[in-house]
């Protein structure tokens, strides 16, 4: 089919035309480093002989459970099918998308720019799982402390905290945990769900920040440790993203099940997803997904984006934010909200498609556009499993809480289900996914977990991340309505550079005596730890890091390499949204594209 | 399009093929009574002067509101337009089902045997609404207390009431009814929820049977008069159905607005629906359908109809008895279970199909395969409308039940919005729709119509029925599983007799002396009942009656004219169950078949 189309890794650079052909050749226009340049050796792409209909060779399948899907093709597609007697557009495109190079945006996701070649020596040896993690793993499957201690909550997800509402009913709080009583400044303990984030107080009202192991062991994950990380290295021979070995994704769920299936070249996908919010996105914003782009690159496996602009109605319980809203954009009915939502949604899985998510491997979907038929199906199945004591328990809400939002669990949990995605897995259920997150959300994929058992599915896994600091310091929260408490993925060089200067939290010294005198501390250094999340060298941090503890390195310094990473983060991923035309936009929401799930083999050597 | 497709009312006779024309070919093959026999004289069907490319004349169009949905297509509709660049499958349907005199099988809903001329000649007059009419309108917008007095319920819908779980949760209930306590006999109030139907009982510890009248001040609507019934045949020119004329259709709310814009040529539509329930339906699960296709066609509206395979699943609060299902049917995974409830579900709409709902009129969806864009929309709107609190106190769930239960309202809710329908109504969601329905199933409506207000949506409208008796009379309950209790629609003319005869509770004296002396009482006797459903002759049915209460016809002259005409009901639907194809069964569900909703005119007199 389509065999008129452009050559496969040759598109033509035509002006773009709203047609199939057009929108392929935007997709190619995206300038982005050529694949010559890529140091991240995503196996089959680089080592792997074309082959000429698919990206997908049926040889360099490894094991029994490969994730073969032939065998009668389900209804809901079989009926989506039968309605386009032509070749669809939606097909063409989707040949086309599986024959292009589209965005490698490796400088923003951290090239692997050292270690490569002892990797692949360690790949070789391909090594099994460890006693360690397999031990980890049963401890798992005990019910965490979360679902025993519920406290109450309020709603946000990769977005700012301090969006989210304020709980106005805090003595409805079933609290395990001692708070505050009328004493002006008492021990606090912290506070971690995925509505609220509140580090610990001390005895003395002073702020102790988040204990990330105490939240850990309490909702019973397992900390990243440096063997799980030599073990990701070993098999697919790229050193782990500086996000994963600085330790911003600290903890998992089962990740070394991925490994283990991974090695074993049995398929898995990766699932993650957003709230919508404003159309400014920040850097706190996007770093989950240019991490998830990345792990994509790395695994060369199927991605699911769930844009929860439903959530974002249902979970407002601040009724005078949301009317205040409404008025705002004249919006007459509360539908005219949902589609306000629904708009902003789309505007983020723009800058989503920008940070380099596989475009032949990559579905985005709005729950707005996609809840119905297969998912659907899974929503209901998932939703007998909660009961709304369960609810209760875990998130913290009440009986004056509306029905939607205790039912919108089994709304966020279904993308963990392979047989959601029957236009990618047809109608197999076992299919693991990986979900990298922040810890608050843990505990959705918690009750998802126990209830995966309940429906014969498989468990998701999970990789979780700390929460990323404020231009001010980790005691403040990024925030869309603060400009200057984040980096705008919309900012110029400019302002950047001068949000930096002026309000990046330093660690250095009071003074420049004091400064040389005394060193700085780059560990609660701003500027230090952004550059850190996207630097990938590390003999250059290490530099950065001792020159600012012996003080030869000034704080002002610091900023200027903090700025030039940035800066460049941010142009290059100003330089990809702009290629995201609508059709674009479409063609990864498209729920009649298929998505070759089958693994590749990793290395071939 | 389609040109060449067979001529409106003189389809050939070919054998059926699996195309568009031979799914025509085979809609026009249920063997009905030819057109001129219609004694329902439906107007826009023979009084208007047949267009040929729609049965909708323009002309025809009375009022400014009249439902016309010109102007930009809706987003959805496009979408799903876009991908089908040839003809699609669908649209040579709808085009062929708007042509075409499908099942009209008048003798099953009565057909309006006397009357038509004089009203007719009341219809000439055309007068509006009542004083009395208006101000009940007025009255029905106030909180009904049974909003404020919540019962506990288990789960029925359109489903004999028996087959619902019983509570097991009875002492969680919040009842402001005083209930019997350990004392072995006192009276009791009746119960009338969606989930659980049960009749008083009186000091004695006899049971008093259901005061329907009470229900209806209860609940807040409204009896329905002898002048709103005498409006509805003036103002459509029919006679009302035997089962609105003889009370089984006793109670309504704002039926009087329907015929408001009926008069006025402004839109409105019927929705109704049913959780599966196993494949031998009985008479009285089909009943309401035969009643809504008897309105469908008087009124010529569209129809919606809802088939809740999720709730059926939701709803199950016996989790013993759903385990054995799930192990009868050798389903391994929940997800099997689901399925079963969908297929049954599929099953269940060639039964209301086979009850003559216009096929270019009517969309029939299961929920699992409908919900979802629009759709979905609404159904986020109206869950957030619901508190927690609401749905404890109209349904009487508990913190055990699960979220799904307490979602489930927003699910039955969102058809009463015209803008779910987009195939129909485009993004129009300011037609309002009628519901017929068991009184049982209103509290869903009655939080709905309050819903509505806060989503600037307009309230549907409401038909109550009774409830139907088994043969063994009213304090006993029609079952699926008690073969005796019902007539199922498989049943054949022998077993009919002699369950009729064997079964149905007589109203007649003791014995044939005492019955020639006493006399029997047809009130009670379900044979007069059963024959009243559909018996059209008012006269026919007074000499029975005044015949049985004399002593001069005996209970089994009763029996035997009961068996005659239920016999040929039933007869006559299996006739046209058995032409019911799987064909015909997807384009009643095919989301992407458009139907007009614009009204015609009545009459052209």
């Amino acid at each position: 089919m389509a065999d008129n189309q452009s050559t496969p890794r040759q598109p033509s650079r035509r002006e773009p035309v709203l047609t199939p052909g057009g929108v392929a050749d935007q997709l190619s226009r995206l300038e982005l480093p050529a694949p010559s340049n890529l140091n991240l050796e995503i196996p089959n792409r680089s080592n792997l002989p074309p082959a000429p209909d698919s990206a997908i060779s049926t040889t360099s399948i490894r094991s029994n459970d490969t994730g073969d899907i032939s065998g009668p093709e389900p209804e809901y597609i079989t009926q989506a099918r039968n309605k386009n007697r032509s070749e669809s557009v939606s097909e063409q495109l989707s040949a086309q998308l599986s024959k292009m190079n589209f965005p490698q945006p490796e400088h923003i996701f951290g090239p692997n720019e050292g270690g490569s070649a002892a990797a692949k020596e360690r790949n070789a040896q391909n090594q099994g799982v460890s006693d360690a993690d397999w031990a980890r793993v049963q401890l798992d499957d005990e019910v965490p402390e979360a679902v025993k201690e519920p406290v109450r909550m309020t709603h946000s997800r990769n977005v700012s905290r301090v969006d989210a509402a304020t709980p106005s009913h805090a003595s409805l709080q079933p609290s395990p945990i001692p708070e505050g009583t009328e004493t002006a400044a008492v021990a606090r303990e912290q506070k971690i769900t995925p509505f609220d984030v509140e580090g610990g107080v001390d005895a003395d009202g002073k702020e102790t920040g988040i204990d990330y192991e105490k939240v850990v062991r309490r909702f019973g994950a397992t900390m990243i440790s440096p063997d799980l990380l030599e073990r990701f290295e070993k098999l697919t021979g790229h050193r782990p993203h500086p996000l994963l070995r600085r330790g911003t994704f600290f903890s998992h769920r089962d990740f070394n099940l991925i490994l283990d299936r991974y090695e074993k070249g049995q398929p898995f996908y990766l699932y993650t997803g957003r709230g919508p919010s404003s159309d400014s996105m920040h850097m706190g914003h996007l770093i989950p997904f240019m991490f998830t782009a990345w792990l994509q690159r790395v695994f060369n496996v199927p991605l699911v984006v769930q844009i929860t602009d439903d959530e974002k109605y249902l979970l407002e319980r601040d009724a005078k934010k949301q009317a205040a809203l409404q008025k705002k954009i004249k919006a007459k009915k509360p539908l005219n909200l949902l589609d306000h939502y629904h708009k902003m949604g789309q505007d983020n899985i723009k800058d989503i498609i920008a940070c380099g998510v596989l475009p032949e491997k990559t579905f985005i979907f709005s729950n707005l556009s996609y809840v119905g038929g297969p998912f659907y199906r899974n929503v209901v199945l998932m939703g007998k499993t909660l009961t709304v004591n369960n609810v209760k328990g875990v998130f913290g809400f009440s009986d004056s809480d509306n029905a939607g939002m205790f039912h919108f669990a089994a709304i966020q949990a279904t993308p963990s289900f392979s047989n959601s995605f029957p236009q990618i897995f047809g109608e197999r259920d076992d299919i693991p996914c990986l979900i990298p997150c922040a810890i608050d959300q843990d505990p959705y994929f918690l009750v998802t977990r126990d209830s995966a058992d309940k429906l014969g599915y498989k468990k998701p896994c999970l990789l979780h991340s700390k929460f990323l600091p404020a231009l001010q310091g980790a005691n403040t929260k990024m925030s869309a309505s603060n400009e200057n408490s984040a980096i705008f993925m919309t900012d110029d060089a400019k302002k950047i550079a001068k949000k930096i200067k002026s309000h990046a939290f330093s660690g250095g010294g009071a003074t420049q005596e004091e400064h040389q005198r005394l060193g700085g501390n780059p560990d609660i250094d701003v500027a230090y730890q952004y550059l850190s999340f996207f630097e990938d060298d590390d003999e250059k941090m290490k530099s950065l890091s001792d020159g600012y503890r012996a003080g030869t390195l000034s704080t002002s310094q610091m900023k200027e390499a903090c700025i030039a990473k940035i800066t460049a983060v941010v142009e290059e991923f100003q330089k990809n949204r702009a290629a995201v035309t609508d059709e674009i936009l479409h063609a990864y929401q498209d729920p009649t594209r298929k998505i070759d799930p089958r693994p590749v083999a990793k290395t071939q050597e």
